[in-house]
């Protein structure tokens, strides 16, 4: 196939040249994996991710990535995802199906036709729904995404942080129901999308915040799905060289060490339309006698020691397989696994006063104030 | 003001001879009180509908009423109305805005205008609502509902008995948020809007079912604004004229006497949406040693003397003040309030099979069939 010859291919587009990028099969493999390190335990798991996407790329052929400077200030762009409980994602496999459902609200909704499609979040599997859209729709998907991570929360978006209204926002399940939402807010938006995913079976398809071209080029993230592939290509190759994954991402990207360590304790439970719980690591190999506690809520949030936070949101903490680095989601995590703990400074954008208004610790109802983790003092340097 | 001075106009409409009737002050203050008899203690408070009616009224001035008869088959309706626990209701009174924003949605969502609405039961402020709307936008209101009464549930209407789909659904609140649901059947209707009720603050303007002028003719239940107003003016005339009205009105509709009776306990609670709870009575005067106990989910559902059930939804259960006739809801009533109860047998559509799955007692968790009232023993004739 085409796409599997070149990542990059010239194309002139109405007399103007955009370098289209067609996604390989190896390029998916590796955002799969990189996007669920970045996606902080949440986002889904990478292996249905990466299953979905190829399954759709065997079907329905190149899928072209945008940079968003090749993106028209014009155009419709939607971003699109799953929204819900991971527990139930990981059971409750999307069909496609619902994506199409709500893609065709949206555009019922808007009156025109969706000209993109971008993630909302970077996670194993919504990093990469996004391209199983646009590849059933034949449009192109952005390399951006609105949080740089993922948040458990659907407002938790740079595009909230920017005024930028979340609706109408488009939710549709594989039973047949749909739901056009026209939130006052964001916080209406959590609020009422929340509740209908749990009616709707904790796992629903969404479409939100349609924007300009222009808008997510102001607003967006940028470059993370580039970001979770170089990420993803870096843990393998890394693997094939015989080298230590999480070791050479911490020295490669700067990620601070926060355990390697023993899953000795698992806490979770389906509650409210999230998966939430706690779970304990006890040190092993040089960390021996040192304990680690993360709590979650679809994603890690807080990392401690005894009482101390050694990393909290917006900081992204990341779990990985201690032997293949493989990063371990917070519906799959065992008890008896092997893992290092990671901790990893969030986009700026999150770290303004804004930015911890909208998804710092008090916002899940911790009663600390942010501190960068690269000044904890409990963290290793 | 030309509504004043008579209840029937002749209009000539586009070639076709149309006999518009305005509404008068009269007639809207005999349909408040007749739609709350047939609203079985469910629908809204009486004195709310006729004081949000008139003020309308007073503002944007006369309100055509067409009969079904006169509604083109083609014309768009759409029935309107407050969805939500009516304790909540009598508290938070809806400003019109919320049903404006409904309307505006529910037209965005068929791509034309709405060219009549309804209610889409029979209740004190449902029956009125519809009124309200169509004051505001210059449309007509129709003679018909889709229960013939109240009752709890949103999926509970005579369209829902022939298979015609709720959606798409508008809903809206005070508060600026607004949304259109497409469910795939009525009961996944209920569970969604209840929900979004819910959040949305208990009470929310709701327009759904929208409807071609034929399938109303054929799906609705009709005549009920006049046959509330008929029983409202019949309940006034009975005090002008010195008269028992709960008497007279038995003597000409054949309603069945429960009890005439003292309340003695009330247990009334918002759960779920709904206002819930039972009341009992203790005879008075030829009632003296008799007990009835009611039981309601915003209407009232079953009638016992103990274990006995005297009558149950799908027939009607109303409470009338012992004094002047005035019909009390269940969000209204208190103890120590003297009452007559009575019970009328329901629209004939809902003693079919198919009625009885819809809103017969099991739909509400009692454990018995459902026997017409008429055909009770303990009721006295």
């Amino acid at each position: 196939m085409e796409n599997d010859t070149g990542w990059y291919r010239e194309k002139g587009s109405e007399g103007r040249r955009v370098t289209l990028r067609y996604l390989t099969k190896q390029s998916i493999e590796d955002i799969a994996i990189g996007a669920a390190v970045l996606g902080t335990g949440g986002g889904g798991d990478p292996t249905l991710g990466r299953w979905m996407a190829l399954a759709a790329l065997e079907e329905h052929g190149p899928c072209p990535l945008l940079s968003v400077d090749e993106v028209d200030d014009e155009a419709l762009v939607v971003p699109s995802g799953m929204m819900g409980a991971p527990t139930v994602l990981a059971e409750k496999i999307p069909g496609g199906t619902e994506l199409d459902s709500a893609f065709e609200l949206m555009e019922q909704a808007l009156g025109r036709r969706i000209e993109a499609t971008m993630p909302v979040e970077v996670g194993g599997v919504n990093s990469l729904l996004p391209l199983v859209l646009a590849l059933r729709k034949g449009i192109p998907v952005i390399d951006a995404d609105a949080m740089g991570r993922a948040f458990p929360e659907v407002h938790m978006t740079s595009f909230h942080l920017d005024g930028l209204p979340p609706g109408p926002a488009a939710i549709a399940d594989e039973k047949g129901n749909g739901v056009l939402l026209y939130p006052k807010d964001g916080t209406w938006y959590e609020r009422l999308a929340r509740d209908l995913t749990i009616q709707m079976g904790c796992s629903v398809a969404v479409l939100d915040y349609p924007l300009s071209g222009q808008q997510v080029k102001q607003s967006g993230i940028l470059s993370t799905l580039s970001l979770a592939e170089q990420w993803g290509s870096l843990l393998r190759q890394a693997r094939g060289d015989g080298l230590d994954p999480a070791g050479v991402l911490m020295e490669k990207t700067g990620a601070l060490p926060l355990i390697r360590g023993k899953v000795t304790d698992v806490d979770r439970r389906t509650d409210g339309g999230f998966t939430k719980g706690a779970l304990d690591l006890e040190g092993i190999e040089d960390w021996r006698g040192k304990n680690l506690q993360l709590s979650f809520q679809n994603e890690f949030l807080v990392a401690r020691a005894g009482e101390e936070v050694l990393a909290s949101t917006p900081d992204l903490i990341t779990v990985l397989d201690n032997e293949t680095g493989l990063p371990i989601t917070t519906e799959a995590i065992r008890y008896g696994m092997r893992v290092w703990a990671l901790a990893f400074p969030c986009h700026p954008k999150w770290r303004t006063e804004r930015g911890i208004d909208v998804v710092g610790p008090r916002c899940f109802g911790y009663d600390f104030e942010f501190v960068p983790a690269e000044l904890r003092r409990g963290v290793r340097k």
